[in-house]
């Protein structure tokens, strides 16, 4: 078994998102992401098989899909995406976010 | 895109722990486990390949592994367990937790 804290082990930056690998295996990849208010993960899709699921740990912003898709982003929220289905994250306060990956890429 | 709100979608219950399925596809699948104070996933383990993901959101407890391990499990605590080693987790105060294994089981 392997613990961390993402509130120990990530913090913010101002410039851009701070970004913490969590894990990474052959099942899965798992990335903590970190946003000042404002900041964000622009949309963006990968053309291969797989799902990403995006947890918000805690803060406020929104979910960003295809043709300005917008979702709400609040803590407990849960999104699923296709890999290849264009997704993104824009923080309206700082905002932390745990993205897991499978398959990995 | 698929969006939901575990706080909105998962409440507590007195007997054992509740349970919420969030997804379930080929990739991975991910549920959602509410524990009141004094509930327990009890230890347990598969004989598969995989990995399981334990994210703790909200709350106070313990990871539980093998020979009574016992590691903290805290709100942002990330426990990463191979799905044929054992792990479990009890609730010292309301605990949510979010539980994502890949492959799916």
């Amino acid at each position: 078994m392997k613990r961390l804290n993402l509130y120990e082990a990530n913090d913010f930056a101002e410039k851009t998102f701070k970004k913490l690998l969590v894990h990474d295996s052959p099942y899965f990849k798992i990335i903590n992401f970190n946003f000042r208010a404002g900041q964000e993960l622009p949309v963006h899709s990968h053309d291969i098989d797989g799902q990403v699921s995006l947890v918000v740990l805690e803060g406020e912003g929104e979910f960003l899909g295809q043709d300005n898709q917008s979702l709400p982003a609040r803590a407990g929220d849960v999104l699923i995406s296709e890999i290849a289905e264009p997704h993104g994250v824009r923080a309206k306060t700082d905002l932390r976010l745990l993205v897991t990956i499978a398959p990995p890429i």
